[in-house]
């Protein structure tokens, strides 16, 4: 492999604020570090539709704040074919590019990790993703900001008129993890959450029901992560309507909000680190890392455990949501 | 009638953002002129629930920021019942009661009305709704605010990364008017709005498709008021997947989130001025009246007259929405 | 003049949010209506420096929840002269530009009237300023996001922690208008605000203190407009100081951050409303108008009107105060 | 000592957003541990002036989302003297409390440690303060949301019309510790902090003049963190003016509203947390420690090392703000 010349850049997967912070920190230190970067839009599908532009540093200029992600970012099928795969490396070999940076989440990752070894191309993986899935890292980029409009909204649900006895049903994502279920209902006060971690250990509907989950006259909230495993917030409103009919239930599903809006302080800041060191791992001959933070530190996790490994929910913060609902 | 010594104060029906600061003005301005004033919780239903505390200024410290209504509000099936009203009635002798300030929307100014000439007892009603769909004030409590809510959710929607050929139905409140949908939709440089006052000139759905609204790659964002004319965000989901196949449609409800949040400035001074012109509508012997704002003017309208008017959409802004979605 | 083919559009003077929804609003009708629009950067400069680009519906995509101006502003010393104006005018002629918007406040519509009388060109203007400052109209773009910023500030500043007796003094913009002081300290439940309109009848000052601004223990809150005739906050701290020594005095300047921010729904709407006016009044051969809002209506507003009456501030609205800092 | 059956909760020194919370997680994890609370007004004054409630879960509801504290806060002298601890704890012995739990920086922390050890009283400290600045914590309760109010006002300041070679300085909190500058300007995307940290070490006025801080036409901001040491936004702004008088200097102090707002989940979720850890603390006998987070555990810091021992800053983050600001 020759020295590291041109850097590309992509973003993948579902979108998360802080995605355009991880891409001028990218963009700015490899500058600075005297690599050309290269932006690929559309995440995978721009390697083999070759929609690809050089970075200068002014194209990060003034995006530190905006929400969403400049270069775009999609699903792409075909990159999961060996065709597919092998279009998008005649794409990065007529560009030039000698390396990648790839931020998404754990699909994202995953197609990175292969791509990589199937070309021994190095690629350097940054962790963007709501839902603060995946392993060696405590924060994912996106994770605070979806956190913050989630209790923004719960905030705002709450606020409203109060009839007695009512049990309001927040869906929230997280497909495989209840970090957003279980920490936005701490942040917003919620009675409870309802994740699918312990989805199979206990009947946590019947566990809030029969430990009598309404201490006061005003409604209950609880926040249930978006999952199979859990149902989701409308098919535990049809049990309650069926198994506990004495509760008036109501549904609301915060949906593709949450992975808009200006991301937050953590999140840029967080953007900004990972993004900066990702340069620095290429500088040391690093590859096929996941740049992530663990306790303040920045950490390099080979992208098979980062992708294999489930992330631990911590359980206290079952206990500490259920004292403070008292 | 005796002269008016003690003003009685409530809110009543769906909550709107403003409505606390419409609570403070009345309470501040009736004892800044040298009345006693009593709080009554719940609406109508504190009335024979007998839920009423004396306020002082203090009461009212600190609120006008705050999303809700500190005197809470429910709906009040006994109030629409003579009986219930006779409860009532005796309830407001009973603390010495010799006028009410009413803060709601369509239905709550109807019991105002009925309850009013009925027992010949002096009513001044405020507008408090978030759908702007009361007759002979330009704008109600709460609407401000919502629609600055409804926006900022689209903002965000709007972040996310788009796919191609995507539309989306955005649902927002408005039964029986499309001042949300429709303002919405421009503030939020959304694609179009179908709203209930045209649903019965013109199929919005068919012009929307047939007028072609994609103009870019971009997903396309239709804002859409929830109400059983237009048939709701769903119903048009489903429609399009059966007669437009083409399209990738999603479906996003809004819902109680509209209805909270700090109120906005406009919001703030919109029911700080009724609320204080309400105790000059008392002063001055006005009753059953509700206070409106018409060209930045107070004026008084007739509770008949607030009620049963239709209040007209500018229907310029459909021109202006249309021109500005190219 | 032959028929308008090609509009040009700037911005100028201070920027106010929702100068980019104007500017979208602008070009996106005049492309619809069929004309070619021409982007000028840095006001009245970029006609002196030729910096001017063609504008399609995409160069406006995405800009009406932003902040500033995509086209920047800059005040200009040499359009105030006449060679300036005169190489402004060729620029103009060299582009084959036919009419101009122009969107800004007080001085940057006397600089259209002054260029669109020496050269007879046509000019529609919009009024742009957080000010809310200019005749004829009953908003100006950018003062409703103003006003939200200041309210939300002060609420910020007003969560602290109150020592006892504590007079606080914010100064806030408007240098000859006291809409933001007055209108801010309303929506921020602050205690009084000191405004140029009065500054020469009474001394607001005296009257705050001599009324016992104080009806609490908690701290005191005055909004105070920047202007040379009120003195501003600082001189204000320093008179108490001296002349009433027995209180605690704090002053805070909100400063420029008063000019950003992403723009409120109302702004927008407004922005929206009068840039596609813009392009009306140009189809029906207005010129030299400012384009206002009066009673919900589009009005066209002679420039000399605009810029030389006095707009009056609401006194009733000191009342209101008055009444409600009880 | 006997059995402790009642715990005092009191915020004193400058407050902080999430002291809500805090007081919150403090009183309901009491309650769900059998304690009694009471919740004692303005810091250690309300110790002496006797301004004492008890509180029951009640109190705390629908306050996790407030700025400020309901307990409020003051600074008191005579708690410095022996003759005012006595009359505290002639208080506390009157009122039955058994241990206290005090939110608050250093000084209050301080405080509690003379008190604690004067009068072999039991208290657990809760690092409440914007600053950042206490030893054995990774985080305080209130830095989170001061850092992202710092982060959207100098978004608002850099959303302005940028004239050219404009240079900006914002000062922010932070007496003795840099981290508010340090990370809210890599969070804003400025281009340089000034930090007491170094400022011994480096002069960094010259530094980030002679590297050339303007890479481009547009303005700089400069994060100056308000302390004797760096000399504050003002002091700078005259040595620019005196030993570099090329450039155009703008001062923003930002000032008491970086204390005020509804808290962050971040700051929500870490009271919460430590809150409910203090009862946890008290119910395993231990006192005179504050409760911490570290690599997202738990930690109880004795007084002593919380409150003597500088906390450093992560130095890494002076050069990823310079490579990001190119």
């Amino acid at each position: 492999m020759p020295a590291i010349k041109t850097i590309g850049i992509l973003t993948s997967g579902g979108d998360a604020p802080g995605m355009n912070a991880a891409i001028r920190a990218v963009t700015r230190s490899a500058i600075f570090s005297g690599f050309k970067v290269k932006g690929i839009y559309r995440g995978y599908r721009g390697l083999i539709t070759n929609e690809i532009v050089e970075f200068k540093t002014q194209n990060v200029s003034n995006i530190i704040q905006m929400g969403g992600t400049i270069l775009k970012t999609a699903r792409c099928k075909e990159f999961e074919t060996a065709e597919g795969r092998q279009l998008a490396y005649d794409t990065i070999r007529q560009h030039g590019i000698d390396a990648l940076v790839v931020i998404g989440g754990d699909g994202s990752l995953t197609g990175a990790r292969i791509f990589a070894s199937e070309f021994n191309f190095p690629i350097i993986g940054l962790p963007g993703t709501i839902d603060n899935d995946l392993f060696g890292t405590d924060k994912t980029i996106g994770y605070d900001t979806a956190l913050n409009t989630i209790m923004e909204c719960v905030d705002k649900i709450r606020d409203t008129a109060t009839s007695h006895e009512r049990l309001f049903f927040i869906e929230v994502m997280g497909r495989d993890a209840g970090f957003l279920a279980l920490n936005g209902a701490i942040a917003a006060g919620a009675e409870a959450a309802i994740i699918p971690e312990i989805s199979t250990e206990v009947d946590q509907l019947a566990e809030l029901i029969q430990n009598g989950f309404r201490k006061s006259k005003n409604s209950s909230i609880v926040l249930v992560a978006e999952s199979p495993v859990t149902g989701g917030a409308m098919a535990l409103a049809e049990r309650v309507k069926n198994e506990y009919p004495g509760y008036d239930v109501r549904v609301s599903i915060l949906g593709h909000l949450q992975r808009g809006g200006s991301p937050t302080a953590s999140d840029r800041i967080l953007a900004s680190r990972l993004g900066s060191a990702a340069i620095d791992a290429l500088l040391e001959d690093q590859r096929n890392v996941m740049i992530g933070i663990s306790n303040d530190q920045i950490v390099y996790v080979p992208f098979s455990k980062a992708i294999k490994n489930d992330k631990p929910i911590n359980r206290d913060l079952l206990n500490t949501l259920r004292r403070l609902s008292i």
